[in-house]
């Protein structure tokens, strides 16, 4: 296969992939926006879409007449480079465009795509749409949790699709991996193959002597966690998390729910109970950070994360870490919107390391370095203790 | 026809209405709550349904049914004595039940309520059913004026209907009706007629001498305060509405947009040109006050307003007054949740009169008192002058 | 005495007595503002002096020159006429000018106003000094309210001075005074005695038959309503006072506090125990409301209570009545800063009628109208109830 | 000098040094709190000799008896250990206790500290002791900062003192002084001589090759960068950030005026022509970011800072750097209510490195860590550049 067929061939399966997603839901659940940090859907479907129209179809395809002079407006999500946009608190109050008229959007722009790869596209488009790809990838994960938050904070807790299987057990023994104090390389090594800005420069890093768990933090830890009455002693918790606390009544993860006395979870296969050897999930940084204090730990740096990650298994939850979101060495913004992409979040979030039971097929590596603030707790986030 | 009959034949052209109000809507339409005060056309059309469920089939029909266990938590809209329910802002979070759904509860409902009225019913259940019934008629003024905000608000600003015209002109000229000094009677008489409690008891008000306008304040007329900056002059406005209009940037009626230096006003029929000589609609208690003192004039009172409402016409704009919501002489509350329709909110709302284009038909009347707070502007809301 | 001699007189010992109340506060206590509604002492003791710099000093006084350039920026309250102003909420930031200053200034403008008053005066600077007069008798009380805020919300509690009784126990009998169903003039009749102008014109007013108490309700009263479980049943309650209850978490009035089992109220001579003949007071109209709903009874309208005044005692509570501050008929604001005074406040407020035992001395007669917000609670409010 | 006697002279050095600090204030400067950050000056009196009290006197002095009962709910800051305490944003709204109060209960407090003194004290007294010591000289940093933000904010922009000069210019010439990659010890390592549970343990940190400046950036600089648009170029700048500038509509540094087209500042020496060869101050880490962005360059990590340290002068402004207040690795907090000291604040902050003109004698160094939001400006805020 030539690299403009590979290139097609991945486009294809994830314009594809997004689509296979939303099957199960209703036209009523592409429309509502519960939160803030959650997108309907079809603006997910849009947004992927625009992204390909904006960056590459309005500079690179000869005549291209944009599908709907307003659209820019009403998918762009941040780019303040390419003009205004609607503000991201309105996202849920649009009826209009409506479900079908997006799918047509995209069907519209998924055919001009392949259609200007009939012809042989310079480097630069390829590099365009690798990055407009990946960027679809990453929508299919925040797609599928804001599925599972729409769902899941409805009255009548529907389920999205009995396949979807969020809690794969390991049945391997928790044990403490140890590293060596020394020099480690970190960030993305091979130029030619695809990676975001945030993950070089590769550099080098000096770690101490740590260990590190070869698995997950299950329900029932954090079981014996709450019991213990974690959410009650402000020792554990920082400051700001624990006003948070008090602002939020918060007591258990998300989607946890008591039932006369039992105990539940809210699943995409709809409500289950509470399974507690499935690995502990949909909980904020400031959770995971206390939690690890109760426990005499702490959280594993993205260094120290990602100079052990070939010893232990990981991709079910993404992993909460002691790191904050900041540039490497010699980081640099690419210029234009695309610059726009990573750097302008460096300031305010945690790192997060590994990929979880919401990531696109094809889109995790050991060098991607997710970001969130640390209150969120909408992904599947998870706990590896280190000490 | 029979008493029954006559219940029956209004009921069920009540429920229809209310549907055929729906024709229009795409199923994304009915989803959203774009702000607090709007509710998503399905959940209009799920608690005017729940309306009989919960004050007459759970009482009196025999045994009844619920149709879905969590629909009254999910479709109860502020009566505290039934128990616990959706907040108002959570409404437009709701993706389920669906459309569809709502429908097969509506029908579900009717036809149970057909049923009871094929036997006799007492004298309790046909004041309920005529207060449902009524009930059903408020929301559909509030469904009509609810999906013009949602659509009027979309940056797409979709048409609703091309059959519904809000703007009837009248070519009537302007005059003062002179009413002298001395007492009227007030409120609802014939107690054999529907009404609401807030209505009742009639009685006797001393008016002073005044002149009431027998038109309403039109487009043209509003431009001219605008064009002499009558947004900009504390002078006209209370110091409420002083810091509502610094907060809020407000400096048109709602609605109304200028493109290339001309106005437009979104209307049910879409973007249109406005028209000067349409009466004046979508603004304020604030800004009606604010216009009546530019102009040297003031709104009526309600009383002012019922004692000359024979001599001029209204109906298509509700009418801000100056009063503000209070009970009657007598007034007293109905035991139980009804008790709860009108009461509880006579503090801090100012009182409009007259109905309007979105009022349902056979639901004005000229005792009937509709209220709102003083900022809210979504409502048909217009301005006649008094002196 | 001359009309001169007269204003002089009643001037220097209005000047005298503001500066009499802040006698037993330390330094510190003039600086701060607690919340929104309470300013700070020393900002009282300026703004009524910058009233007489503003609006008398400066027009009629030959070459007077300011105090100080900065200082009608500074204790300007809500006059939008006469330019910029520290926002309400940072009156409780700014040190500066300090306490002794203000004294300066106030000496300063009292002599300058004295000396004005060795020529003779235009009937509008009388008319002036007379509103000057007035209005430093209202902040007067203000600043009485305001002072117990600041010392009774300190954790420390201290006493304002054993001076200060405010609990005057009446020891008639309760009895429901009738009075007859008619024609009553309203508002203030004599055209040569000091009012606002919100208390004309003189109107005829129709009132239905009814009965008002010769009693305030008591502390006692109020206990068995608490105790009974007012504040939980939301039956008493408006819709806007129930979210309020639930927001600011109110379950007495202000200054109740229970010590041991045991009730305390704060009191300008410190903390004492609750006397349960003393009247009512530190209520908002929402609690008002609510308890008078609880009784079976109302709180009478503006009207009815300046029909019935003259047959009952009254001024030891400013009574919440159920009439919304509206304006009279024939109403109009004098042109220019002196119209702000009173109209621009005429929506959202409830009248209160008959003063309290913070009223200045010679300030209260019964056509005058208070105004406050429905939930507040810091000023000597109390109930008369009527049916 | 005894270890003992070198302590009691530091104690006392110390706690003079406070007062001196409020020598210039009026008695009003001593109450207010224009924002949360900024706390009274009368509240640091006694909160810095609460601490001694709370953390030494009431464990290790024999019958020691509280000053004030009610004391230790002023006077604690965030120690959640030790029980209740007044709210943060409450401290300005306490005019009780009294400046005259509160300097009674540092005397007494000294005093019984000074009593201690003439006994042997054990290890950890000393320790808690030298704590208690530090922790004023923290306080005496933002007890001057705090007075220039209470009186830079007052309308009449008064004076602190003429003595106090903010802007110490250099003469040196910008230069850029090159770090080798490798290597660096970073944290303290002297266990014997006073510093925080922050500062180590020193460990081992690797960097890449770097540039540093020899100088701070200057008011001009900073000009440049203002005139050149820098406040309304997103480029430059966060999401965060940009989000900040749109609510805050900041455009400038803080105590920065345009008078009559000229720049000033406000200093403690009162308003004076911006110096251009002055250091930048009173800026935000966004600011610092975004200014770097516009000059090409970068902020140094705080480790980089650390490394390259004893090429440049420093101390006249705290330095802002990239890094995120993080814990170094093997960090433990030390067990009770002195645990909450820094740990619980490790997360959401920016470090600061260097000192400024308002830190107290004898309490900078090159381990110093300070830490602050990314927002804030009321500190000697500047910027080093890296590259």
């Amino acid at each position: 296969m030539t690299q403009t067929d590979t290139l097609l061939s991945l486009f294809t399966e994830t314009r594809g992939y997004t689509e296979k997603l939303c099957k199960p839901l209703e036209i009523e659940d592409y429309v509502v926006q519960p939160i803030m940090d959650v997108s309907p859907p079809k603006w997910h479907l849009g947004h992927t879409t625009w992204f390909y129209e904006e960056f590459i179809l309005k500079h690179f395809k000869k005549d291209y007449k944009l599908f709907h002079k307003d659209f820019a407006f009403v998918f762009n999500s941040y780019y303040e480079s390419v003009g205004k946009r609607v503000v991201r608190s309105d996202r849920g109050n649009m009826s209009r465009p409506g479900v079908a008229k997006v799918y047509d959007y995209r069907h519209y722009v998924t055919n001009e795509i392949k259609e200007l790869l009939t012809s042989k596209i310079s480097k630069e488009v390829e590099e365009l749409l690798l990055m407009g790809i990946h960027h679809e990838k990453q929508h299919q994960e925040l797609l599928t949790t804001d599925i599972k938050y729409i769902l899941g904070n409805n009255p009548l807790l529907p389920k999205y699709s009995t396949d979807f299987s969020e809690n794969k057990i390991t049945t391997i023994d928790q044990e403490w991996i140890s590293i060596a104090e020394g020099i480690y390389q970190i960030g993305h090594s091979d130029k030619n193959t695809f990676h975001y800005d945030n993950e070089v420069n590769r550099h080098k890093v000096y770690l101490q002597k740590y260990s590190i768990s070869n698995t997950l933090v299950t329900n029932e830890e954090y079981l014996e966690f709450i019991n213990d009455g974690g959410y009650k002693d402000f020792n554990f918790w920082h400051a700001d998390a624990w006003e948070w606390l008090s602002e939020s009544n918060i007591t258990r993860p998300m989607y946890w729910h008591t039932i006369d006395g039992e105990w539940y979870q809210y699943t995409l296969q709809g409500l289950q109970k509470l399974d507690p050897e499935a690995p502990l999930s949909h909980i904020s940084y400031y959770e995971a950070f206390a939690f690890a204090q109760w426990k005499g730990c702490r959280l594993p740096t993205e260094f120290e994360w990602e100079a052990a990650q070939a010893n232990f298994k990981w991709g079910n939850r993404w992993e909460w870490t002691e790191s904050a979101y900041l540039p490497y060495p010699g980081y640099t913004k690419a210029p234009g919107a695309i610059g726009e992409y990573n750097g302008k979040f460096m300031v305010n979030q945690k790192v997060l390391r590994g990929g979880s039971v919401a990531t696109a097929p094809k889109h995790t590596r050991h060098t991607y370095r997710n970001f969130f603030q640390p209150e969120l707790r909408w992904q599947f986030t998870g706990v590896r203790l280190a000490k």
